[in-house]
């Protein structure tokens, strides 16, 4: 898919080892169900990190989570090491696991234990085999190149179909700086956090505090918007590490620059927030709600939300099926403040855009338009509430057999 | 599916023309696509009702909604016109179309407008022809009969596969009272409100007040605790009419006689609740999800519903998976308070139970006997959180590949 690359922003190659100074790799060494497909990766910098992360607010947390918010009490970082295939929660012994998982990356890189943030993702509740990190932790370090980030990406996939990379170059304190990431995320996703698994790496010079409040804020306007399910999972986890190896004047007031940094970053996390609604699991379709006009933000989030949340609206999208009756009807049900008949629902796609709604009723369209517009892979619905200068995107999409298909039968 | 009857009441026969003085009918008029399926019913007492109603909290409500409640505000009612095929919502002549079924209905039966409670469902958006309703009211009413419920029943179902009727009898005030209901409800279908078209009759004799309290606790337990697909409809409503025919010692007070009342109405809307549940679209399981030991009984439903509401939990219904870290995750997500490490999890049908989960960690359980629990139409999923006494039950169904099926094409 088309990324959306800000007009200020320059696009480049490399996911996670697109900044200077971060390698990565990715082996099979055999803990999920899948026989061939790597299941273990690592991302390392030369030099040692400023690191920043937001995690789920499921109660339930998976160990590696509980072990990773420990290692990044003071701030730094210089690996990360994350499994697929196997979640690694609501096991008596996770937290030694993730312990373990930390203990081995540390000796085999020449680290400390805390300089490691570890993550793991798959089928919740089952133990997760240590032995074959144990077996693989070398030769993966062994392997780590400037050019291993595709490794890394298919290591981290569970149910995605595609990988998800995006790395953007900005002028930064007079120096070029990079920001590049990976995530993975496919089902279980709902906005209510940092979703899924999200790694980022920059050579930006940045103090840990602001690192910290430019993900934050990325994350609020990108990851928290996309949903395909409406299920948070228990090991979600967006993480940033920061090397400084751009040399750039360090980042530490929310000045010019940090406005630059934090657009650089908010470009790479909204296209992998794109790609990973895309790429939902069983989609057909990447589905955009954008509501404007309202009083507050939040009020158009939740309105936004409301829409690509709903099963009756997906399976139409599915369907191709221009019912705006459902999307109103999803309008009407968001736990926000504003009059609904005033609201006005565009449909559009690259192949047009239709009037559906007016003040809250139903407008006469071409139904053949509608079909045309609808049979696109990039589905627009655009809202407007005519109450204000508030406004959200959010990012969904359809709801089709194959979604099914995939979460009736998931471990076996 | 087998009712469940509380043991000091007697099922009995007639739906919405069980109690006494109570006759119905429904007939095919032309409303909607399908051409044979019955469209318009109408409830009718042969004396004046005191009436009580509960409505969607979609801001979004239909057009016979408003209407109702302008009707209701006496809290008198004699008859019910209601038709399937199209929900009159959305449309900018929907007020006045809904105000003319009430105008048709009340000349031909010679009662007054404000006596009538009008409904509509079927597609939103869509305007309502009312000239198959103009031609259909005389011979509708005309064939009004004690016999009439069964008629009725099949005029307000759209998507829904089986009728939904129930009703039971029991001593109130030295005499039989019978209260007898019907149900509509298939998708659209979220517990936020009086989910669904529901129509309740009774002989009871009542004051307005205690009607109204009587449902709305009755509601509150059943069919606000039933998730089909998290989206609430903008048609939806219960109400309940209420003739005095039995001549029981009026019910004024909150008395045994209330309580009994009470237990009946409670008794018909939690079997109408779970046909509705069972008969979710495209379901081929009923799940039950029994929430114990938590702090308040808001915390077990908060819990309860969000297992219910889960698309991966529902999907691992449908493929008979006992993928209970899904269930483990819903639980956690849960917008409620309680300790997620002494929460315990079974799983059980007609064919035994298990034990998944004891203190939020796995335990182990043997797959071939889950999959043969899971087989099963009617799943339980009991849950304690081990921190107080408070409980909730909530219903939901499986997700399957008719549920997308149903809802891709709903309008063609």
């Amino acid at each position: 898919m088309k990324l959306i690359i800000f007009d200020d922003i320059n696009c480049t190659e490399g996911g996670v080892c697109a900044a200077k100074g971060f390698k990565a790799n990715g082996i099979h060494c055999g803990i999920g169900k899948n026989k061939e497909k790597n299941d273990l990766a690592v991302i390392y910098s030369d030099k040692p990190c400023k690191a920043a992360a937001v995690y789920t607010t499921n109660k339930l947390k998976a160990s590696p989570i509980t072990v990773t918010k420990e290692n990044l009490k003071n701030g730094m970082a210089q690996a990360v090491i994350v499994n697929s295939g196997n979640a690694n929660a609501c096991n008596a012994d996770g937290y030694e696991k993730a312990q373990r998982m930390c203990e081995l990356t540390a000796n085999t890189l020449g680290l400390a234990k805390d300089d490691i943030i570890v993550a793991s993702t798959g089928v919740i509740g089952q133990i997760l085999p240590v032995e074959p990190i144990e077996n693989g932790i070398k030769p993966l370090c062994d392997g780590l190149s400037y050019e291993g980030n595709s490794a890394a990406m298919t290591a981290i996939m569970t149910t995605d179909l595609m990988p998800k990379e995006c790395a953007v170059k900005v002028t930064v304190g007079g120096k070029e700086v990079t920001v590049g990431g990976m995530l993975k995320g496919s089902g279980m996703i709902h906005p209510n956090m940092a979703t899924t698994l999200t790694f980022i790496t920059t050579d930006a010079e940045i103090s840990n505090e602001l690192l910290q409040r430019a993900l934050d804020d990325a994350v609020k306007g990108t990851l928290n918007r996309v949903s395909v399910d409406g299920d948070t999972s228990t090991n979600d986890m967006a993480c940033i590490l920061a090397n400084g190896m751009a040399e750039n004047t360090p980042i530490k007031h929310e000045d010019g620059d940090f406005e630059m940094f934090s657009r650089a970053l908010r470009c790479v996390l909204l296209n992998l927030a794109r790609m990973m609604a895309r790429d939902g699991e069983g989609a057909t379709k990447l589905i955009e709600c954008g509501c404007y006009g309202s009083k507050t933000e939040k009020i158009a989030e939740t309105v936004a939300k409301s829409v690509i949340t709903s099963s009756l609206f997906k399976a139409a999208m599915f369907g191709a099926d221009a019912n705006w009756g459902r999307i109103l009807c999803a309008i009407g049900y968001a736990d926000a403040e504003f009059d609904i008949t005033k609201v006005d629902v565009d449909i559009s796609s690259p192949k047009g855009s239709i009037s559906v709604c007016r003040n809250g009723a139903g407008v006469e369209f071409s139904e053949k338009e509608a079909k045309e517009i609808l049979l696109e892979e990039e589905i627009k619905i655009v809202i407007n509430l005519n109450d204000g200068n508030g406004s959200a995107i959010a990012w969904g999409c359809d709801l089709t057999y194959d979604y099914v298909k995939i979460n009736g039968d998931y471990r076996s």
